[in-house]
Formats: structure tokens, C-alpha cells, sequence
């Protein structure tokens, strides 16, 4: 199917931010092998690799939303719900909540640290709102709530949006109030550090940028317990996942093995993934080539 | 990552024909086995699984404008441009030219043989202009032209431009002269048979939707020698590919094992997976589900 492409670089059109973002949830999910997840050798029983492509495809449309000036969590909510018109259930939530600040820090031209620390300062309580009723499109599993915040249980969906509203929370004030238990709302509080390094690594890196991510995540899941281990399976879990990865790191031992164990054991490191999938967004925008 | 999905049907997005196009990029290129192309678990030497992920990606703007109602050859020339946006070459040239008059179609509400053919039937000449602008922006393997095409040739680009005005050649009467040596042209003369054929079998088959491609793909190159692979390697070739499919239908020989055997040869019947994207897309469009 290929000769040598003659491109004319003047006439073909860039991609732009909402477009990075989606080939980015797809080159997350393609990379191989990312311990435990969906990768392009490995399903789950129910998820199947097919699903992340639909499920990408279809949240275009809020990342679309996303880049544009728009409130920010009807763009989340709007890329959650196009997400899920397949039938795995939840794909990408966690990777559509990083993506959305980052998607529109670089629509302004601001993709840094401070620049998405502005976009997270500048929610609303309408976008905790929308935040909500994300949880009414898809079943995600999440945490208890933190101690006297029972009433504000996200799989309460859009029936916790008046305790939102009476307490008058932001949606950067829900993510500081979930950051114990979830990584991604770390990643919003602290202004994505964690994303920013895997994205240096991955512009730093060479290769096809889907391995670059597979790498990526391997560093991520050393450095750090995967929040979502934590809660889909046990603490322990997460903890033996984060010392296999640095066995993989050091060479003792092998990755593709222990995605074939991790899958069978159900051991999902999903927010790792989920900062792969904003890591390789970064990396695309900071000009890595596919 | 997965909880059971609570999708509330009436506020999520449908996919569009746009949208439902580029998924069936997606999906064409992650079945597997489809021997001697890239799939979901093989590479060509220079043209990887991200490639195509990206070429889908930059493909949509084109396909967007391919549901809507201005010039058709615009829309595909944009689509290839788009598709170009990275360093594999030609990733989808044929599948799009393939897809282009079909989302047209389904735009109108008319995804039939019959419906496609109007579509075909409406292109100018200046639809005829951007088909050949859409070779500047990338190599394609083609034929020689046919006798007395040589100043047609689509190898010289636009430079062909003006002798395809001074001839008052439409682009339906371009495809209707190469039908002889390009699958894909064939199908635009003829109200795409073997694509809608192909749909049909999408629908009645089951299991994941790429997988449902990747049998497609067999039986359609089983049924008839693939084009492309007469062009890039030659016509014993192309009779060994349909009949070596034969032999897997038969039960005879492995699907896998021959994948691997083809991509070693180098023998890419590129064509039938353009028709395979086309298919899946009719399928998407018939509520197959993913």
C-alpha cells in the first residue's frame, strides 16, 4: 500500500488539539504490552480492543468542545457520553478527564503546567455539575468518598448535582477533594506533573509512538501505586504492580509475560493508562511524528 | 476500567456517516488475520499500525466534508491530505476513494447500490481535477493507463489537470476507464457490489466487529484477485493470494500462517482491505454495533 509519500508539506492541514487528543487515546490503547490493560495483543473478557476504538471515535466530538471556549465540563460530559456508544461500557472516562484541561491549554496556545493549572482554576460549579451526569452515562468504578463527602458519591450521578450546587464546589474543587484516592484528580490539583515528564520521555524516546507509550507506562506504573488497582482490585495489588513494573525495568523481569498474568488476574492499572493516553497528547503536540 | 454501562440512550450521540467512516478505518486495520496486510498484529517494514491510526485521524476532516453537500472530489482530495499526516506514506488512499461516495450516499439518506450511483453519476470534471491533485500530496502503486491514457496518467498529479479538462472527463468517466486494473474503480462503475455484499456479511456475522472484518476480507479475496497486488507484485501473484484464500475457507490451510508468509513476500492485496473499510463502514450505517 505504500510507495515513498511525496507530501506537500504547504497544502496538508495540521492537526489540531481535539484531533491529537483522540489519535492519542488511540495510541494509548494500541501500545504493546502495557501490563493489564487492553493493548493491541490483549482483551479483557468484556472489553475488547475494538471498544477503545469506538470509544475514541466517538468522544471526538466533546474534545472537539474541549478546544473551543465552551464550558469545560459539558465538553467532558459530551466526550463521555459519544464514549460510550459501544458496548464495553467504560472505556476512556479517566483519559477523557485528563485530556479535556490539557486539550484546552493547548487550544490557547498554553500547554504547560501553569497553563492548565489556569484552565483547572477557572471551573465552575456548573462544570462540577456536568461532571455528574458524566457518571450517569457510564458505570465507573470508583472509591467510597472521603469522609463527609457521602452525599457527594459521583455514582450518585446527576442526583448529587443540588449537594453540588448547596455546597457551591468547582470542579477543581471536587478533583482536590478526590486526589487521595485517584490519580487523575492529582494530576488536575497539581498541574499534571506527572503527565508532562511521561510526555518528555515519550518526545525523548524513538520508535513507533504507540511503543513509546507502552514505555511510558511501564515508568509511570514503577514510579507511583495505579489508583485504579488500588480500587478495582486491593492496595496490595497495586503495590505488587508497581514493584512487577520496576522488575520489568530492571530487567528481571519480562513485560510481555506479566501482561498475560495481569490480565488473567484482572489486574487493570487504568490510570496509568489514562496518563499514557495525556502523556502521548502532550508528546503529539509538542510535535513527536507518527 | 470497565463497570457495567448505564448508557441513557436518549442523550448519548449518534455516530454520523463521518464518524461512522472513520471508525471503519479503525476497525478495518485492527482485524486480524488479513494476510499480507498490516493488522492488528503485524507490521510492514516501514508502514506500522500507527500509521493507519493516524491516517484515519487526519482522514476526517475530508470525510467530513464528504457528508456534506459541496464538491466530492474536494472532499477526498482533503481526506488524502489529511490521511498524509504521517511518516508512513499511503496508508488509505483506496480505502477512502472507496469510502468517500458512500458517506456522500448515506449523508442523503440513500446508502444503496442504486443511491451511490447517483452520487457517482453527479461528479464533474472538477471532481475529476482534485482526484488527480490528490496524488501530489502522496506515492500511490499504480497501473500504467490504459492505451491512449498516457497524458492521464494520475502519476503526473495535477500536472495531468489540463488535459483531464480539455477531454471534459468526470471523474465517474475516470473510474469507468480504470475499472479494468483498480478493484476500487470497479466498484464505483458498478454501484459497489462486492462492498455492499461484503456489508451484508459484516451484518450476519458475530463477535467483535473487527474480527467480522477480517473474515470479509478472506472470503473477498477468495472470490476474486486482488489489483493491487497484481500492480505491486504481479498477476501470478494475485492468483496465488485468491486461491490460497480459497484454500483457508476450505479449512486447508492457516489464516495466521499465511498472514505471516505474505508480509514476508511482500504480497499486500491492499484493494480487498480498501473494499473491507467500505464494507464496514455500509455495516456501521446498518446499526451493526461495536
Amino acid at each position: 500500500m505504500s510507495d515513498r509519500s511525496s507530501t506537500d508539506e504547504a497544502t496538508v492541514p495540521r492537526r489540531d488539539a481535539a484531533r491529537n487528543a483522540e489519535l492519542a487515546l488511540l495510541l494509548e490503547v494500541a501500545g504493546t504490552p502495557k501490563p493489564g490493560n487492553v493493548d493491541r495483543l490483549r482483551d479483557h473478557p468484556d472489553l475488547h480492543f475494538d471498544h477503545f476504538l469506538a470509544g475514541a471515535v466517538g468522544a471526538a466530538p466533546g474534545l472537539r468542545l474541549a478546544a473551543g471556549s465552551g464550558p469545560l465540563g459539558e465538553a467532558f460530559e459530551r466526550a463521555v457520553a459519544g464514549m460510550t456508544e459501544q458496548r464495553g461500557g467504560n472505556t476512556q472516562f479517566g483519559a477523557l478527564l485528563a485530556l479535556c484541561p490539557l486539550v484546552r491549554a493547548a487550544s490557547r496556545d498554553d500547554l504547560s503546567s501553569e497553563g492548565v493549572r489556569r484552565v483547572v482554576a477557572e471551573t465552575t460549579v456548573e462544570d462540577a455539575c456536568s461532571f455528574y451526569r458524566a457518571f450517569d452515562h457510564v458505570g465507573v468504578a470508583v472509591d467510597d468518598p472521603p469522609e463527609g463527602m457521602a452525599d457527594l458519591d459521583v455514582r450518585r450521578g446527576s442526583d448529587a448535582i443540588p449537594m453540588v450546587r448547596e455546597r457551591d464546589l468547582t470542579l477543581a474543587d471536587l478533583m482536590e477533594r478526590s486526589g487521595d484516592g485517584d490519580g487523575v484528580a492529582r494530576e488536575w490539583t497539581d498541574g499534571f506533573p506527572r503527565t508532562f515528564e511521561a510526555a518528555e520521555r515519550v518526545v525523548a524516546d524513538d520508535g513507533p509512538v504507540s511503543e513509546r507509550g507502552a514505555r511510558a507506562f511501564l515508568h509511570l506504573l514503577a514510579d507511583e501505586v495505579d489508583t485504579f488497582v488500588a480500587t478495582t482490585s486491593d492496595e496490595a495489588a497495586a503495590r505488587e504492580a508497581t514493584e512487577r513494573a520496576q522488575a520489568v525495568l530492571a530487567g528481571e523481569e519480562d513485560a510481555a509475560s506479566l501482561a498475560e498474568e495481569f490480565v488473567e488476574r484482572g489486574i487493570n492499572p487504568g490510570t496509568t493508562a489514562d496518563l499514557v493516553a495525556a502523556a502521548l497528547f502532550v508528546a503529539l503536540e509538542r510535535g513527536v511524528e507518527v
